[in-house]
């Protein structure tokens, strides 16, 4: 199954799903005659969450869930008749409204694949077309890229701290609403869990589902012996026991008197569950419980407020645990819940007229914004990542040796010729080769380091953004969540040792291409002249 | 609108979205005959969230949508009958899926109405009925009350840091997932937020939405000045000019000449809003820059990761700002993402049998359960609360001088003679009065010192706990968000001053009953045994 339910429930009313003043801005600018001006849009996050090297590009499938046909129902368009502006006069026009009706989002976008490591002023995904229609998409694409991205990134780095141990994700109960709770058991197993215990994800996107049994079954009996027995009567083929209830030592051996009697009927206890108290003492307890017992097979799954350092912590003490199941702090992305993912404006242009390439600037320049068309590539040596140099495809392709994969592909809006007086006006549209261009400029700069710049190292290039949708048409089939899974996986195990410690994890290199880095200061210096004028 | 299209659209698979250990507890239950026994659970959290002295209730209008009708579908159940055990085996036999199919949730619930005050240990809901269907029910309770609950308060306390002036909310683009952030909008509404910038939840909720522009569009022209205009062009009725894309001070002046513009067309410029920076000393100068055009009406609204604390400095330091824009640390709860909610079984009988009362034990003695059938009995003085008092609805009401409003209703469920040799058995329960019981008891604990019992003060007395549904019939109609945030500020208005505290609040007293208390020190005791024996 490829079709996402949610999607389809949540379509007919989705084009609202966004911020007002998307809605107010595409009214003036239709009133200013810039609506349908074309338009480039990124969405970078600046900064890497949870202390850590890098994120795991996540969403990208739910994109193209919620935009695929996307439109104003009549109902919507109703409900914006009837909004007012605070001295009570129409806040929209019916003509504008009518505007609405005929909007189709027929706009391009390009984006990451999901299980894709990604680090700041990377564009997740880059969005062009009509200026209205990518004004109004801002709202949902960071809605989803930001807490999917997040929660990816999080599940990842707790996958690192297991050592290749499964992970379960029960963080259901904990999440910001049902769909948030569907969006973080998609993105936790896309970056690397084993399963959910959410079973309405597990439908919808094909994740193994996972869960036994809580307190409230042993509550249920006078006796916690009672409770095990019944248990792996009802369920011999799927038996884990929450032995915590009561006292934790007590409840491991009477679960283990539970899987002696199981294996006399041909049957295995899969594992017991600890659920609180100092992990590492009482797993070690209850291995040797388990082993006098006869029960090597059986495992000890964990639980209880875990995230990536205390896994990581209980690994270093050596608690034999073999499963870890991971909830609110995984669902909720506890230690930094928001990833501050930003949409910038980088390039405008009129019908049939020249790109205008914009910034927004700051004191701090690493904050300010990068203009152009952008793509980003990955210079990669025996596929282990060298560094990733952002360019403008509004320039030629920067000469590295190779781009086997996702060339940008067509630029259906690109087009126009050079106009020499226009702010920020550059050479048209070079269709990107999969070649490197012979005598194409070769030179990178890092923005942490501007003084210095580098050749772009030789290695195997990639451009990572991808063609989605062209025009408002799907153009890409997003993979399975098991196989963006099996992308993170692979990828987390090429990424740098260092870029993927849990602290103080080392700075992966980003590069601008020395003439998008140029651009940049031509803009920034422009608008402080502007700022200070 | 009363119909929350969101549930519709939800309702279809709205049974899955559950934990998987709950549907294999049921299955338990099931073949261990125990599916149809009588249940009562509590969904209470245990500790405050923000360091701080209150809860607000909110999330039950979304547990009324969800709840009524819901049914598993055949497409739900085909996905169950193809889960499988780690051998390899079906997980569910064909005949419980019979019995889901079956199973049409004809639970009881009673739950504070949105908008109540509420402490640790005291139910949002109290959940009643066949233990299968409780038991299904746990996860997406917990889902929406959890996270509904925790962004009301987190908005009660921005309300309160604010001082009455107007927060708006803008957090839906780092809101988990859509429907996250559509549940977050209503729930800051709820706790006292003025507007939401998130159009869906305006249209679903009836909730005021709110917005103007964005940095993007300043971006789209050369000069800032030529934004403004064009923007006050566009938009004379609700014209917010962002400030800060170049240089913020310089914004002002611009902004203020384009106001100055506007009043001789016969407009006003609403508002500046300041969106980085040194809030307290900018909105000084923007205050003087805007008063030296004689825009005296022209407000103040700022933004930029602002939070109760921040917002608490920043009118300590007089700061002329009027209204305030609170997003991703509203709509996330970000310095403490998730509430601890948990939902406990607390009696259980048989078809014609007696009540087992229940409780799970913990080292930390406020940590282990209150068993019983639990309701919520507040004391006010002249409006204010004093105390609340948990009492069990299998004792007897306790003694205090009025009750009168949402007495606990009939106990449809509730039944059976006393059988003495049943553990925790008690007498079968007493209906509730509007008038208090003669000679009922009238002490009560504190469960942080438990030594001393006290008499039950006088005063006015409710009991908050009101009937939601009966045997899965809606029987209860949650009012508006709009009639549940006037309910939140005016029992903010009279919380006493020390509970609303943002950090270091005091303790509001909250009691159990004695013969409560010393039931469930009966079971603990029993437990320890069983623990230790």
């Amino acid at each position: 199954m490829t079709a996402h339910r949610l999607a389809q429930l949540y379509r007919d009313s989705l084009a609202l799903a966004t911020d007002l003043y998307q809605l107010t801005m595409a009214c003036a600018y239709w009133k200013a005659g810039l609506a349908e001006h074309e338009a480039v849009f990124h969405l970078v996050f600046r900064k890497l969450p949870f202390g850590g090297g890098f994120c795991v590009a996540c969403g990208l499938a739910t994109v193209c869930d919620l935009l695929g046909g996307l439109r104003f129902s009549q109902d919507d368009l109703s409900y914006l008749a009837g909004l007012t502006a605070p001295d009570g006069s129409r806040l929209f026009e019916p003509e504008f409204l009518d505007y609405l009706r005929r909007l189709e989002f027929a706009v391009d976008v390009d984006g990451l694949p999901e299980g894709t490591p990604v680090f700041p002023q990377e564009p997740l995904v880059r969005v062009q077309g009509p200026l209205a229609a990518c004004q109004i998409l801002e709202t949902p694409l960071l809605t989803i890229l930001n807490f999917q991205t997040l929660v990816a990134t999080k599940a990842a780095r707790t996958w690192l701290a297991a050592e290749g141990q499964p992970i379960l994700e029960f963080g259901l109960r904990r999440a910001q609403g049902l769909d948030g709770g569907v969006s973080a058991s998609r993105a936790a197993y896309v970056g690397g869990c084993a399963a959910t215990s959410n079973v309405l994800a597990g439908k919808l996107f094909d994740i193994p589902v996972r869960g036994t049994h809580a307190h409230s079954w042993v509550m249920c009996f006078d006796e916690e012996q009672e409770a095990f027995q019944t248990y792996a009567a009802a369920m011999p083929h799927n038996c884990v026991l929450l032995v915590d209830t009561y006292d934790t030592l007590r409840g491991v051996q009477r679960a283990a008197d539970v899987g002696t009697q199981l294996e006399t009927r041909g049957y295995r206890l899969s594992a017991i569950r600890l659920d609180s108290g100092d992990l590492a003492t009482l797993s070690r307890a209850a291995r040797r419980i388990l082993d006098d017992a006869g029960l090597q097979a059986t495992q000890i799954l964990a639980s209880g407020d875990l995230d990536e350092h205390l896994i990581a912590e209980l690994k270093r003490r050596g608690a034999p645990i073999d499963t870890w199941g991971v909830g609110t702090r995984l669902a909720t992305a506890y230690d930094q819940p928001a990833l501050g993912g930003v949409y910038k404006l980088a390039a405008l242009r009129a019908p049939g007229g020249v790109w205008q390439q914009r910034v927004k600037i700051s004191d701090d320049p690493v904050k300010s914004t990068i203009p152009g068309i952008q793509q980003v590539r990955r210079i990669r040596r025996g596929g282990i990542p060298l560094c990733d140099v952002l360019w403008n495809t509004l320039d030629a392709p920067p000469a590295t040796s190779d781009v086997p994969h996702a060339a940008p592909g067509r630029q259906p809006h690109a087009a126009a010729g050079l106009q020499p007086h226009a702010v920020g006006a550059v050479a048209p549209h070079a269709a990107p080769r999969s070649q490197p261009e012979a005598g194409g400029p070769a030179a990178m700069v890092d923005l942490h380091n501007p003084q210095q710049p580098l050749p772009v190292p030789p290695g195997e290039a990639q451009d990572l953004l991808v063609p989605v949708f062209r025009r408002g048409n799907l153009v890409y089939e997003p993979p399975p969540a098991r196989v963006a899974r099996q992308q993170t996986l692979r990828e987390l195990e090429r990424l740098p040792a260092g870029v993927k410690q849990l602290a103080n994890a080392e700075r992966y290199p980003v590069y601008l291409d020395q003439r998008l880095y140029e651009l940049r200061e031509r803009l920034r210096r422009m608008h402080q002249g502007e700022g200070s004028a």
